[in-house]
């Protein structure tokens, strides 16, 4: 939109509207808007030295802290595309998205050298690199919404990751919804306790800066400390995953009943209409919100007014989300029966990054279909019923079984072999799987799950093992997930 | 943008999302959103039976009340242009702008019957319309953000007044500002006393609309009733003008430390650094304002926090408007330096209608030269030293010199004329004119104003008139104002 042409990058607007407002917390230390700003500055003329250049794709191997927020500033001012990457992948995981994701460039801090050291890619010690004199030209930049901001990776039934490709668009109009469904005070607090190489945290570093307002960092979930943050740090808001919720109610309870707490938004995971009960029967300004990375986070938030009256539901679509529930053939359901859910409107992602295949199937004519199951009730609140059908979602992790019996399969003793997750109290799912042997191979559960260790990301790897003769199929050959998980309930 | 295509109209929007939420109320009565998208539904039917179309321009002689805020929301669904006059405009005043505007229909009440008899265009009495059963039909529409929502009329120089298109992106981008710099609540409850002919009160309408949140509407500025209002609806934000907000401090200080209170948001002409610091001596949530109908209201504006800082300055610019202070040739002056004010970005005005001269001398390069004086400071913030040089508020309302001038040269006992704005008390400014009388013609001043009044909203007549053998003049024939000015000082 050419009328947009004078709009800079938001760390720029921030630092010259509130240059002494608070923008950073991380442990003892703060950052005021100037202060990120003239970090900004300089990590920009830094990585310029290092040869990064405008449209390059840059990967993030960063833990939570002040580099990974500089980062995401930094690249945005160069014009540069993030690709942040999970620290839980294994090195053969990261070095495919690397790949993938055609990155020119890798952003690491000490702590994460060792593992940056095995990707093929020009490696950037943000801690080791020497100071730039031209910090000065780095100020500010202009900023077209239509920019690729960054590529968030997100598997799919395929079991191959997928680059999704979110804009400033779909960031700002994300933002925008948020702030009109939640609210926002000039004195908000937002505490990321979730990793930033997710969108439910990526989108607090750019959603607090577009508002003017701080973020409180944690390096990652640790119950004690965050409840002691709470209330040190007067924290407004705090997005959390179920299983995190889960544990400050069970010995932090005091510090979710801080004074100044006005939402606590809880997504990336299906909140259990029990868990929604607990809260709300104890006063906590409770916010359920259903989100996808595709969408640049959240598509429906029941704020803590509307979560309220209805536990376990997800709320209305936010202003810029048109959500439809359809049958098989894209054909819209009525209220109340399940369907799968799609969305609309301008935070859903341009597409994933060169899988032209993948994204003609997720994004028809601009509609996201997400693969998730729901149902919209008569007064238009969502209701997620399952996420991506055989999603399993470990403390806010998300696990694709295909991939896991990818992995499972090219052992030589496994013939065959179904992941799914079963119902825990504190993650939220666990991952398990049914194996079938393949003739004439022993193998125990435990050295099957050592085979995974080394191919799979921690969270991925099944907590338990059974051998089955055979996999209840469909006449079709579908799994009937349903059935493998009756195997392990007895 | 392509992307935007599933927004809706914003109230069929919080109809959808927020059915049951207080959306309006005026006096005792209230309207939740499905009650006023309802009334919106069966105004689109009801207008539609009227011959009203898609892309009509439509004006609206109303007085502030529901019928307003439906219009506005009608006129959104239907694809059709708003036009508001203002209602202290002189039949003549009012058939120009009609003409000018190109108006098919016009929109009126009872009360307003009388003077819309006086316009030849189609006359509808919304009072007076048939219930229509082809309101389900219009439940919602398709809102393209670069549509034009309306024209509103503000005078110039030239003493011609000059109809500002405004689309819904300007709207859109304003009240996102708005939220961001002052904060946005679920609960919020904005209460409008001014105009909404005037931008500022319509902002309201259109912001409150698309936050979802409540309007608490006055049929006009009566300080006993607003003061009530703030206490017993349990207003949280308030918009108005200096003069307003004197009378309020006079007799009704306890109201504006009402406990939701959290902003008295004062706009619409200078507010004196003397009224700032009284504010904020009392403990009052003041914020300042600097906007003006070109870029859809706010340009400006110093939150409470800020505003205590600089009692005086109007703040930093919105994160959408960017402001430079320059030079008589355009350039850009230093901090401290007083010039004229421009703004660009997303909020600024198509143009003005059918004007292109007066449009190009305005909008240059898409930067819009308000003609209004001021500086930044040192930190950024904006200091708004005088309105469009000549430009006299009174009250709220703008009083363009050039238009009071030329009524007064049309009589034959006057030769020249100049008017000038004195500082007053209560409303701000006062109107006064300098008269070179005509040879051998005589004239008492009262004579003149009575002839001011059959050709002038009451607010423009001179409240004083000197007669003055010649007006001081610059060497190039230019009026000087301040010498004016103190002709009235003795």
């Amino acid at each position: 939109m050419v009328h947009l042409s004078p709009m800079f990058d938001w760390l720029a607007h921030q630092a010259q509207v509130s240059p002494r407002k608070l923008a950073l917390v991380f442990g003892k230390q703060q950052w005021t808007f100037a202060e990120l700003d003239d970090g900004a500055a300089q990590m920009c003329a830094q990585l310029t030295a290092a040869g990064v250049t405008t449209g390059q794709h840059v990967a993030l191997l960063l833990p939570n802290g002040p580099e990974f927020v500089l980062a995401i500033h930094t690249l945005a001012r160069l014009g540069a595309v993030a690709v942040p990457l999970n620290l839980r992948l294994t090195p053969a995981e990261l070095r495919w998205q690397v790949t993938h994701a055609d990155c020119a460039a890798l952003l690491h801090v000490d702590d994460t050298a060792p593992a940056a050291a095995d990707l093929a890619v020009r490696q950037i010690n943000l801690q080791a690199l020497p100071p730039s004199p031209e910090a000065g030209q780095w100020r500010r930049r202009p900023l077209n919404l239509d920019t690729v901001q960054g590529i968030i990776f997100t598997s799919g039934t395929s079991g191959q990751p997928k680059g999704a490709l979110l804009t400033f668009a779909n960031h700002f109009y994300s933002a925008t919804a948020s702030a009109f469904r939640l609210g926002v005070l000039p004195g908000d607090r937002w505490l990321a306790c979730m990793p930033l190489y997710h969108v439910g945290g990526q989108a607090i570093v750019l959603r607090s800066c577009l508002y003017g307002t701080a973020m409180v960092l944690h390096p990652r979930f640790e119950a004690a400390a965050v409840a002691e943050s709470l209330r040190a740090a007067a924290v407004t808001l705090i997005s959390v995953v179920p299983t995190m919720l889960h544990r400050l109610l069970e010995h932090h309870l005091d510090s979710l009943r801080a004074p100044h707490l006005r939402c606590i938004l809880v997504g990336g995971a299906a909140l259990s209409p029990q868990l929604a009960r607990t809260c709300i029967e104890l006063g906590l300004p409770l916010a359920a919100t259903y989100g996808l990375t595709e969408a640049a986070s959240q598509v429906a938030t029941a704020a803590p007014d509307e979560a309220q009256r209805k536990p376990g539901s997800v709320g209305r679509p936010l202003l810029f989300a048109a959500v439809r529930v359809v049958d098989a053939v894209g054909n819209p359901l009525p209220a109340g029966e399940i369907g799968e859910i799609t969305v609309s409107g301008p935070t859903v992602m341009a597409g994933y990054y060169r899988q032209p295949e993948a994204t003609a199937q997720t994004l028809r004519h601009g509609e996201l279909f997400t693969g998730d199951l729901g149902y919209l009730d008569a007064d238009g609140d969502l209701w997620v019923v399952q996420r991506r059908s055989d999603l399993i979602v470990s403390g806010g992790e998300n696990v694709y079984p295909a991939e896991v019996e990818a992995v499972l399969r090219e052992h030589p003793a496994v013939a065959d072999a179904a992941v799914v997750g079963l119902p825990d109290a504190e993650w939220g799912q666990r991952v398990v799987a049914a194996v079938v042997p393949a003739a004439g191979v022993q193998l125990s559960p435990p050295e099957l799950i050592d085979f995974c260790r080394a191919r799979l990301a921690g969270y991925k790897i099944p907590r338990e093992v059974r051998w089955v003769e055979a996999l209840p199929q469909t006449a079709s050959g579908k799994i009937k997930r349903d059935e493998v998980k009756q195997l392990f309930v007895v």
